[in-house]
């Protein structure tokens, strides 16, 4: 329900008595209208079978079919009238079909019931999300790989704990998110694989005892096959709760990513910077950017996962078969995906937007001695010592950097075999963050190299 | 956002480019609005206090107090056209109170910003829907008690396990619930009083330098102080979470007490008739009564705690002050506190007008020899068998009847006196379930005349 | 951690200080020593690749490989003493494996680190639970099938609202039981295929720049491939909650069931008798019997799907890469698939054992004039009537069946021609609720052919 | 149930088949054992009243009550074996007790259910995790009190967005989570006091016939009254669902403190050292270091809210009275319990030990013409400019100085006056970050004077 209309309705606490309460607990035009293109489409496939199979005349069937497009265009052109004596879309489409084509309206509910009839506009409804969602993560995608190969051997800091750790690559970084995001694409193409099934046919809950082709209008709608039990058809409502699982996780990474561009946004860190459009100012402090966009899409994990949880609260313990309790399902469902798809689109914005600031992620990367893991591994593999003796000759040298106030590379050789007799020349290979990242060429590593081969294979795959 | 708005925002998935993304993802206008009212009673108090303290003139404080009183009158009669391009109903508000008595209304925002402003309005919002839930709550602890009252010696079953138990009152039942829903007001009022602080005049995040009274604004609004910390006045969401917690129990309340009156009104128990009002029929089958108002009920717990989930996943490790995820705060309290109005409301309507099946009661309640536990008392009790032993010699009673086809009471002096020798006649006014439960009258048990006396305290507490 | 050693560490409440405090908050061991078998088939891998690369010695391999065995085999025999100092389980075996085989342990951590060889034991664990979840449905799938064999064509009522609403098989009931397990089969393999990628060599974060084989130990490993990403590879956690995605989904079905289950076994129902093996009696109630374990798997979805809640709300805005926040995740999986397994097995037993009660179900799927929809449907199919007058003769013949207070199929046809006069005699070969379910041969439907020719599918399916 | 038991208990999935399984699902008393000390509370009060009535004798009771001493030191000496055959804490202590003193242990269970008896021990138990979790929060405002004192007048970057706002003060910061932590106080007493009701005496559902005195037993376990419905009193989980919220939004206050903590701890913003008894280190790199416990402090809102989240799920649509699904609400409370109070303890030792780096606080709140709006504020206040026109005065003056390199306070009274030629030298008095914070004194603002007349009013307050 709208809030305007809700709060409309209920802002005088339903002095009109019990009819208006349950009204508005009732009825579900107020939101199930937002169906109105998948419901034509289930009837219209529905009728053409009906009369594919004889039950009702191909005359009937043609007068339906043309019908509904004519309450299709009145819809979509803003004349249609919805009514809540009517209660949901179903019934609405159904009534004015009536007023449009007379008596044969009468035979469309043939065969059928609202039980089926919901499943399956509802199932449409959400597969049309999947591909907007994968669409979207497509795009996404494309703009992090853009990112990744322009930055494929800019050198930034690797953080845990938020600390810097080792240097890595800006591309590699970016590189994280695209598995983070192709993972998602995955669970959407599942998720649509698995709920690619007709409900329709299932009737109240029982099926038929009408001649229809389920296979009929199966693939008319696109679906890849009946759904196998009437019962299941009609209670299951897995494939939201699937969507909305996907969903969650897909917020969940976008919140990871908003996460880091808000801190790389601070002024401390001025890793990033954000575009104009993504970002809102301060009339009186110009050099203030704040990365709206970012926060608001990390907040997004909040609404979608929050529908999940409602979702499957609402299906708890729910008996076979419908019960009222499922009309709750469609505005979780609708406001996941339209704050999702508006994520994603938000977040290819702001990435495509956006620059690095590369001087600043290198000062970054190569503080803290970041390589010193490289210079750790040097000694054991170029002189054989074991990890932990490694470890300790390093933290020495580490401490003698400290202590001169310079960086790893900065020592001379003969500073690093005051400590240990052994070292050679070419560790000053390893060291600096430039051939520490360089080094990195285990398969899926920081090494440009690696990155870029990352990149062309992601974009042979997306095509 | 309404549906329809976004849907055709976003029909089109963003074809007009970053620009309609960012105001999609940015604007408040489409749901802020319903802070209009509360926007400018906080406006009006802030300027009274303005000029009350010298900061700005009597003049412009009336222009600027009658200013707000059109801008309020236009907004409720419908006749304002909200501007997304002005983001939010605070800036909304302001233009056009600039336009309605120009230049003072630049004054009004001395000394404050849209983060105390928010933070006034949202949280006078809330107040408003705990006033809405207490006066709710009221109502539908009134119905029960008409429930309570007229049945206060009606026996019927109680259930552990959905298996009967023991006789029990449906007056007790009813006010099983009663206890409940006036644990939720308490929470509620609780709430209420933690939250009634003022963050007007935190401004920013800061406090300001002007001779502000807090404590008049506080005052004119009725909030019973000024917050003492401008950083949490304008970082704090509690008031927000703890009233959908107090709503999210609230509702486990309701799906508890809609569960049983789904399965009470099954063709297998009818226990209760609810009224046509409540309920759905079928055209073909007139005997058929859907319990769809108690069904949506029952799902209402789901988008609540979802609410609360969702805000809650917001609010996870933001840094303080202000952070933008924080305008995601809005929607889902005001989807929860519609739907906890409207759900309290269907319940008080369902409850006034449902009919106990009084002989349905009665026969379940004394099936399944549901007076076995008073007998094996008695023995315990009368005899002074230890409570093991009297079990013992319940079971074989029981056996006996059940051997026999009949229930306890049914069963002869003899038979009793067969398995122990010592049973007296007056064990038979602890059997038949009017027995059991006029025997129960411990404090707060089922017997009639404690059921009345709770009816009677409840009746004198609520007024 | 497990109750009992928390209850000890901070029974006095840390009155210890600082360092018992950090111990407590800091130490995994206590709960990640369940990873013992994994993290040492991950080291055993990981050895002979060191090895296999020239990065170590074949001998050195050797001693590593079969000291851990012997490590392995003290922690199954129960011989090892795990230390809290030590932290965690890599950090409990690594310094045993030094006990064991002395200096040749310390090359063991070449070229990796905790945070790829947390992420690879974790990613095994949780593998192994995926196959025991579809083992176990699939043993569920198997017991359901038994039922749906056997009741065929054992009429029930199926229910709308808890309203009878149409006649359906016993075996069509189970047999959308089936689909719905059958799903959850479906989403646990899709989760395995697509997290069944190797983390480790991954190292800290960066990747390493030893020249190891990643391919090599992820088949060791029974991987299909090593991740591509290294920042991605300590990152991630998507496995876990996609596993928990899907557990929560499969505890929603079996709380749907559970709840059918206890609304059976109530003295009103009566359809289902449980088995004393998976229900708790009464000592003095004979005839009692509680669903305790119905209960218990209702209950389950709640721990399940809170653990959902907990690592989705514990991975919302982290920064890449691993930061110690991603330490709460095992729990929560321990404990959700603890109790997944749990809850199949209970149910598998409990279908297994439960025995419909027929006369029950039958009577129940006759009353309420269940079999109107199949009258008006004839009225459609037979004579042609438009499906609105159907339902209005129908009703008419159900007001005049109910005034005779009699059913259907007790009308004569001369009452059934007074309302409609082309009604003919073949109307009664689908009154009834045999005819019922027998006519409901659409694709799916609740005829008996129709749920022998899915549970053959299925029996096929399944092998 | 312990992982390492569950792990042995079925390991092998059940191979022992139905009897296995249904122990394990039914079983309570590897977890309600730590509810051993108030089950024996419990039911000494309640021998002593069943003395105090006559309904068993003086010397029954004394005997009870001194078993149940011995059983309960056998208990806390670790010497007790509990019994998994024996289910839970109730029979295991009933069990010892018979053994212990003989035959009048089975008087003990005499007017009283296990469904009561477990609600009072289980609300004991929450009872005092409330006054724990009191204590906490009590001692962790301590500890921001010692460090907003001292830091009362230390200037530090107040952020929105992340992005630096205005300076505020050290000591107001921690204020504001005094401010909280307070309001965690309040609600946990809130939740104290309305729980503070006793179940005992309910018995199981109905209450009782024997004469017993409720509020005596009330009074001995320091209950305010009896629950005042005996079905509500063993129903109602109420109790522990408000503790759960309760210490939900206190994890979130957590989680956002910890987060600061994180971020301040980075290389990057420097702003705050932590001990090392609560980061971890490196062995390579001395300058690191993670902020372990922080970063684990975050996390626990999952688990914490997941645990509520669980509960209230199971809780949903549960009919009355007593089902066992409730026995799902233990585990989740002692592991959130036992989560918070480790989290308040971690956040009060890092809190006591953390040092400001002043240093690093002060620069970062002078950058970014941190006090334009103080000097906007001047011109309205000072020059009678209206808000708008001050902002722009002040954004002419901020891109002046941006063009120079300085800041505000580094403009001379010309540069000033060339922007608005009434500017005056007092103008200085507002620049600069002490200036700035030294002017926001309105009641709550982050003016030292403000800060510290806070700390005194909590000092006094909290006693």
């Amino acid at each position: 329900m709208t809030q305007d209309q809700s709060n409309a309705m209920w802002g005088g606490r339903f002095a009109a008595g019990p009819d208006a309460i349950m009204e508005a607990i009732n009825a579900s035009i107020s939101f199930d209208k937002r169906l109105a293109a998948q419901d034509i489409a289930g009837s219209r496939a529905h009728a053409a079978m009906l009369a594919a199979t004889g039950i009702i005349s191909d005359t009937d069937a043609d007068a339906i079919r043309e019908g509904l497009l004519t309450v299709l265009s009145e819809i979509e052109g803003g004349a249609f009238a919805f009514s809540t004596a009517l209660e949901d879309i179903h019934m609405n489409v159904e009534a004015r079909l009536k007023e449009v084509i007379g008596e044969p309206a009468g035979r469309l509910h043939t065969a059928r019931s609202r039980n089926d009839q919901v499943a399956t506009d509802f199932r449409l409804w959400v597969r049309d999300q999947i591909d907007a969602a994968v669409t979207g993560l497509r795009a996404l995608i494309g703009a992090l790989l853009v990112q990744a190969e322009a930055g494929a051997d800019w050198v930034m800091p690797g953080f845990t704990h938020l600390q810097t750790a080792q240097p890595v690559t800006w591309g590699h970084h970016m590189m994280a998110y695209v598995e983070m995001f192709a993972r998602d694409m995955g669970r959407f193409s599942d998720a649509r694989a698995r709920m690619n099934e007709s409900p329709l046919g299932a009737a109240a809950l029982a099926g038929t005892s009408f001649p229809i082709d389920r296979w009929m209008t199966a693939e008319a709608l696109g679906f890849d096959r009946p759904m196998a039990n009437s019962l299941d058809a009609v209670s299951d409502r897995d494939f939201a709760l699937e969507f909305l699982g996907a969903a969650s996780i897909c917020a969940m990474h976008l919140s990871r990513f908003a996460e880091e561009l808000v801190i790389w946004s601070s002024a401390q860190f001025r890793f990033v910077t954000l575009s104009d459009r993504f970002s809102t100012g301060s009339s009186i402090m110009p050099q203030k950017k704040n990365p709206d966009a970012a926060e608001l899409i990390r907040a997004k994990i909040g609404r979608i996962f929050g529908a999940n949880v409602a979702l499957m609260t609402v299906m708890k313990g729910l008996p076979l078969a419908y019960s009222k309790d499922m009309q709750e399902d469609k505005e979780q469902v609708f406001d996941a995906a339209d704050n999702l798809m508006l994520a994603l689109a938000a977040m290819e914005g702001m990435v495509r937007d956006m620059s690095a600031n590369r001087p600043a992620l290198e000062a970054a990367a190569a503080s803290g001695f970041s390589t010193a893991t490289d210079l750790a591994d040097w000694l054991v593999r170029e002189l054989g010592l074991p990890f932990r003796e490694a470890h300790h000759v390093t933290g020495r040298l580490v401490a003698m950097a400290e202590a001169k106030g310079c960086d790893l590379p900065d020592l001379s050789l003969a500073d690093m075999q005051s400590v240990h007799a052994d070292i050679r020349a070419d560790v000053f290979d390893v060291l600096g963050v430039h051939n520490s990242v360089a080094s990195r060429v285990s398969y899926g590593g920081t090494a440009p190299e690696q990155v870029r081969a990352q990149v062309a294979r992601w974009k042979e795959r997306l095509g």
